[in-house]
């Protein structure tokens, strides 16, 4: 990955997120857009300056062919970002496998789809080494905050008995789709009314417990999510809601994992509008025991974007395969230090 | 990995951290400690148990001939704890590259050796390739806290400009040698004395600020070192040293690193005794920035044994070579949920 040579990227899916990836990716010198898909027909055919102004100059049409975008443009890598759950996008995940490229997906269920979908995860793992693919799936969170960065921090821990992580949020700093998202505004009986959709909350969070586990080395016997909301103590007016005390502000999500009856994995998530002291933290319960916290916390839409963007060139580095974020490398970067001024104490 | 036949490792350096890993090794079911080396004539032919309790009925000697002693077991793997400094284990080092083994090593300069060492770095990587050998620095600082982990927590972040590390230690928290190490009790006069002999202090900090650099792709121009006593403002007494006001305290190291005259890399450690409010902290500034902060820091000696340790089964999941802490994968453990009680809430 230290040669001159640009990685040729398709991205594929031109919604929010996916608008933050197409600029990172117009701004790298070492990485070029090449093609760009979307399965909407409103979209397909049209510049794609129209949707990311910064593409301007750059002659891209949104195409709605994955297959012959990437054959046409000889693209390595695709960055994805269409929808959360697996069953919804299974035939494009299919089609990619087949196409002998890197994919890096928001896909929140592609964390660990061995979990919910493991027939499929079988399938597409032997289709990536079949066709030369690599398909990943990795964001902030499900992706790196409360499952990766706790066993890129288990290293210097001997003897860690369990995780726990904590996010909280406040929803009322982020954008308007994700305080609806979390059911800012809407009563508690509607509040229940969403969660019997199956489709409300967020997404991929059993799979950052799963991940964990697997990758710390504890083969789980019980693991379960929890969803409520939590519920506005004060009046709170963003640009988007204007909440009442007694209404849903958000939600609180918590995902436990035992082995032997014992709690190993806690993961606890609070979003939502007016919440104080937004931060992310987690505690490895080792010898010593290890906190690490960032205060404010990590925010999200920028920082999935990115973490697309950043795994590109690590993925092309492993071997094929339906991979999960912990195969990855830190890092494949190599510079040479020729003429460095280098002033030593030693 | 996920074999249940654990992987056969040869230990090398029964000092202090030494026997930290082999407690660790005796531990761990997935690792089996099948022999021990020292180059000291002393503790050759002794039984282990005299250096490590633990080891009481494991029938272990200490061996003299580190190629013997892996070929006669049939190791996989060697922990390599001796010295801190490359040219003094450069032979040793040639020796187990042709080895054809895993060798994890806590000395400093190991970390990035081709900052200062670029012709044996080249020779090594060829000598591993060669024989099937990988061979990687790594321990707490460096190889962790002040380099690693700002890497590892890079994706996240758009556009990273610079990074800086901080860690303050309490010297007195630690053990003996390590108080005197950082030259708690000398007068300033002394500890200036000990810097030209250049062989005090924390060693390999330049080797944090090369490979950070490197890691994030920065081609640096300009890398510098300093040191400087920190000097006591009060009476502290250890069970090791009586400090008094206006004696070396410990020692302040700064690594700088620019890139096109702008500085990118600024890596700042206190280790003294009466140190206030130890921790380990980093920022990216990047867009937005992002800050972690471990409050009270974590322990060096047991932190660097449990990196060796749990660096084993990642170093060989890797291509042969000479490879940096960089190169490994958060976890190449898995597990199966076979029968896992699984209750998700969609």
């Amino acid at each position: 990955m230290s040669t001159n040579v640009p990685i040729r990227v398709v991205h594929t899916g031109v919604g929010p997120v996916g608008c933050r990836v197409i600029n990172l990716l117009l701004e790298r010198p070492d990485l070029e857009l090449v093609g760009v898909v979307d399965a909407d027909p409103q979209k397909i055919g049209h510049p794609l300056e129209e949707y990311v102004p910064d593409a301007k100059g750059k002659n891209l049409k949104i195409e709605g062919n994955t297959t012959a975008c990437i054959k046409d443009h000889q693209a390595a890598a695709v960055t994805h970002t269409t929808v959360s759950y697996l069953p919804d996008c299974i035939d494009h995940l299919r089609e990619l496998a087949r196409a002998g490229v890197a994919m890096v997906s928001s896909t929140e269920e592609l964390l660990y789809p061995w979990l919910r979908h493991p027939k499929w995860s079988q399938e597409i793992d032997e289709l990536c080494k079949q066709h030369g693919s690599r398909l990943l799936g990795t964001g902030i969170n499900p992706g790196f905050l409360m499952d990766l960065l706790p066993v890129l921090a288990n290293p210097p821990a001997e003897r860690v008995r369990a995780v726990r992580a904590e996010r909280v949020v406040n929803a009322a700093t982020r954008r308007g789709p994700l305080q609806k998202k979390v059911g800012a505004g809407i009563t508690p009986e509607e509040f229940q009314a969403r969660i019997a959709t199956g489709k409300f909350g967020h997404v991929g969070y059993c799979e950052s417990g799963a991940l964990l586990a697997a990758k710390m080395g504890w083969k789980l016997d019980f693991l379960s999510e929890t969803i409520e909301p939590v519920i506005s103590q004060k009046s709170v007016k963003t640009d988007f809601v204007d909440l009442k005390p007694g209404q849903a502000a958000g939600i609180h999500q918590v995902v436990l994992g035992k082995m032997g009856g014992k709690e190993v994995i806690n993961l606890d998530l609070k979003m939502y509008v007016g919440a104080d002291d937004p931060h992310d933290a987690f505690t490895l319960d080792s010898d010593p025991p290890i906190s690490w916290r960032c205060d404010h916390g990590v925010a999200g839409d920028p920082a999935t974007a990115a973490i697309v963007v950043n795994s590109i060139d690590r993925l092309l580095a492993v071997t094929p395969g339906l991979k999960t974020v912990a195969d990855l490398p830190a890092s494949v970067k190599t510079v040479s230090f020729k003429g460095l001024d280098f002033v030593p104490y030693y």
